[in-house]
């Protein structure tokens, strides 16, 4: 059985538990303390050398890590995954947006508000990251309306990556208001089979 | 044919022409010149609103964004994509640690010093990018001391994706001396057949 390592309430894990619930695949969740440091011993750099969660165990000798290369794994060969081609490279065309140019913004100022509590010495770093978040959002709310789900009329893990963090904007500072497709989109991922919330209750 | 609207110099694009030239696949290079502002302009960004290279223009109206998405969509059923599973996702979870914990401090810290000047208001900035890259060096030594190429014994996408920014992290002040197994796998892709040095006249 797999077991995941993670936080629930980090969207780059709760990503994982969303997809593993929507495919019913058994797992167990072992919660991970980041900020009681639990990322940089031993027991955990050696599973993930680059301390950071989510890490999926697969046997007892074999670990993956980042959270959208997980999901690429557990979604082949499900309608969450295109078998190839241009479709298959658009989820990660999607994928690789959300860890370069959305998480660095929302999940970031999302930490420094929620985590953190705002402290004074990151007030100007969490400011900064309001345009280039506000832009990400822009750039999803675009396609969202020309299609129901990220690539095309149904979910993929496309979807799931980037909803993660997009559904808790609002816990770094950002205004959902001006963001209608966002917002119905939210309602279709929330009404599939097997959704569940991002609660540590959950994990 | 394909197009690819990209700068040699910009390692996110010499990925794709690496990748093109060893699986000598015809194209058409475009020189986007983003210091100038022309990935600001609208004819840019119809292909890819969130305004960054490389792009690769697959026909008459797609398009595909995101160097590492490019790179899987041109790599499928080639030797440098395996074809699923375990050793498919770990290209991906290489490629992932690239644009998150890698790039944003080799990259930019190649951008501050190498493009912009190292100018008085980016020097902490700069200064700030020697720790992190340092640290995804440090991971990619670790696992080239285990495995020739980052994925066993032959050279994949997830090799190209690494090798962008790596060989000219010098550039953003990251000395590798103390990065033997690097320097060693520099060598083995360097003598790869067809390979083609990150120079603006090969673009």
């Amino acid at each position: 059985m797999y077991k995941v390592y993670g936080d629930m309430l980090s969207g780059n894990c709760y990503k994982i538990k969303l997809l593993m619930t929507f495919l019913e695949i058994d797992h167990e969740w072992i919660h991970v303390d980041i900020l009681a440091g639990e990322t940089h011993q031993d027991n955990f750099t050696d599973m993930n050398s680059n301390a950071k969660i989510p890490v999926l165990q697969i046997n007892d000798s074999e670990y993956l890590s980042e959270s959208n290369a997980i999901l690429n794994y557990l979604a082949e060969e499900t309608s969450f995954l295109p078998d190839s081609g241009l479709q298959r490279a658009r989820v990660l065309q999607w994928q690789f947006f959300e860890q370069y140019s959305h998480e660095p913004y929302i999940a970031v100022a999302r930490y420094i508000k929620k985590y953190l509590g705002l402290p004074d010495d990151r007030v100007v770093e969490f400011e900064s990251k309001q345009q280039g978040g506000h832009k990400a959002l822009s750039i999803i709310e675009q396609q969202l309306g020309e299609t129901d789900f990220l690539i095309g009329n149904t979910p993929t893990i496309a979807d799931i990556s980037l909803y993660a963090y997009t559904h808790v904007a609002h816990e770094g500072g950002f205004d959902l208001q001006d963001y209608p497709n966002i917002r119905k989109w939210f309602s279709r991922i929330e009404s599939l089979p097997n959704y569940v919330m991002m609660d540590r209750a959950n994990g």
